[in-house]
């Protein structure tokens, strides 16, 4: 095993007075319906296993997007349900597709699982091309909107790509999804070999909670569950379903928050825009920012030296971004009047 | 990946009234100290990520054993430890060893990575024979005390077979050890080939909330750690972590309940000799009995019917007995009622 390259997730400092735009979480609290559910699930009740199958949290799945609970899979966040579908579905002779630059997480489980891959060149402007993905493969994986660019694949695009390759599982990884874009979901029950993934983390601000989900076919879900009822029977603990449930069920507080970032989001986009940052056109909650007089790493680092993370990858194509999430109204007006004392 | 062959846990049933002795779940709730420290953690706090590390966690279980953070490993559950510890440990050559009667979760491991296994029959008394264990293997696990036997293994006999035993991984399973067993978490320091893996489902009455630790030096922690960061980074969520550690330091309650329970574990099997059953000697919350008048199928669905339910395994060898979790003193009494109503 000495062979693994683990992830690595963003920083999480202990530093007091952060702004912290790093690693894509929400800036406001989860649904405020989770203090009581956490309550009524009593003290008592930890003492018993959760329900394996964690039927009530399927069941509020299901119902939100018109869906059978047969036709969804729950799991440790969206990365544990990513793991079991590679597992499950891409040990195959044939490569796994996806983007040149996408979510790192990929290549790790590839490593991991020892799954041969094929990167495909975003085009220069970072749009997933789906007619590259028109090729021998062993599945294709890409997030919708992609990461760490932000920008979304129209869904007449992904149906595109679902008539052109109907032999191997497809992962749509929608983990910001809620922003912005278009979800599959309503493509599932045309398509046998669609499979997407969501999380709770993101938008409905349960990063700290995990629980991510799939949906897809019966088959797909079965091939999911008997792979995670091979590796652990209760990955969701009682207090996760029953918050999850909540923030589920809790539309309204939902909505609200996705439109406040994506309010905050269209602002900080313009006053980069206005600083001749090139922006790349984001439907998650981040954006890909390039500044013009000074380089991505050393914007990074006086922003760290201003108490303001974000996160810099120093890799091909994207050394010259910056990826900064959407905080709150006055974490990004902070965030622009410490890029304007470092740019002028 | 149709090959799978799934662990099957006990069942769930959402029967009122219902007296559960068959997931051998500890019938106390966890520590009271667990309230005050979930509403510590803050519902804001839970937009976040957890600590990927788990610091807090590692620091109060590396105190409670007298060893260092960097030699305990945290995972989703002991199955999930157990899980990584497979695909760290045991992808060898040679076949894994561990008992013919022993966690029926092994083999669903060995199929999920492709381990090859030899068996290693129980003695007669259903006590496991270490010198068995002398000769070539990919790496040995066994549970201490055996499950579904209940049966320890003395401290003496791990360390004969670790001082046979210096080239592979050797797991010393410890979901039980709490209820009257010898941890071997003070042979780590001298043997860089142990790994202990224990639980919080059981004697700290955490089942509900999926947590689970693996004690061993550093370079071990290090492959579990690889495996673990190229699978999902936050496996242990916030509020897990903060009740686990609510529940390690509250040192006081968790012997009072493991002292209940053996003294409950004590009356009942006195009570069950007196019946005329077989009754192995357990040193877990548990014990395996063989009922001499009736099949153990059939008092198994006798039990059922009055509302008890215990475990049966149609298995070579235990297919004889019925285990049952020692619930509280009250539980213990319906049970050793309805059973002298079944057998007279």
């Amino acid at each position: 095993m000495a062979r693994l390259d683990p992830y690595v997730p963003g920083e999480q400092p202990q530093i007091s007075g952060l702004i912290k735009l790093n690693t894509n979480e929400n800036p406001y609290p989860p649904s405020p319906l989770i203090t009581n559910a956490l309550s009524s699930e009593s003290l008592e009740a930890l003492r018993l296993y959760p329900d394996p199958n964690s039927k009530a949290l399927k069941s509020a799945i299901a119902d939100t997007f018109a869906l059978k609970q047969e036709q969804v899979f729950v799991g440790n966040g969206s990365d544990e349900v990513l793991a079991i579908a590679f597992q499950a579905f891409f040990e195959q002779e044939k490569p796994l597709l996806f983007p040149d630059i996408t979510y790192s997480f990929y290549p790790v489980y590839c490593n991991l699982y020892d799954i041969d891959v094929s990167t495909i060149p975003l085009r220069d402007d970072f749009t997933i091309a789906v007619d590259d993905y028109n090729r021998e493969n062993g599945g294709i994986i890409f997030p919708n909107p992609n990461a760490p660019t932000g920008i979304g694949l129209p869904l007449a695009n992904i149906e595109a790509l679902l008539n052109n390759n109907t032999e191997t599982v497809v992962v749509v990884d929608e983990a910001y999804i809620d922003f912005g874009g278009q979800t599959a979901a309503s493509l599932v029950d045309q398509y046998p070999n669609l499979l997407v993934v969501q999380t709770l983390s993101k938008s409905r601000s349960l990063a700290g909670l995990r629980v991510g989900f799939a949906l897809g076919q019966k088959e797909l879900i079965e091939g999911l569950d008997r792979v995670k009822n091979s590796f652990n029977s209760y990955p969701v603990d009682r207090v996760a379903e029953v918050a999850a449930v909540s923030a589920i069920n809790d539309v309204e507080y939902f909505q609200q928050c996705c439109d406040k970032i994506i309010a905050s989001r269209v602002w900080v986009t313009q006053e980069l825009l206005q600083l001749d940052f090139e922006v790349l056109p984001s439907q998650a909650n981040f954006v890909m920012a390039k500044p013009t007089t000074v380089s991505a790493e050393s914007l990074f680092n006086q922003l760290r030296e201003r108490n303001i993370l974000v996160r810099y990858f120093d890799k091909p194509r994207i050394g010259d971004y910056c990826r900064i999430s959407v905080g709150t109204e006055q974490e990004m007006q902070a965030l622009i009047a410490a890029i304007k004392e470092i740019i002028q």
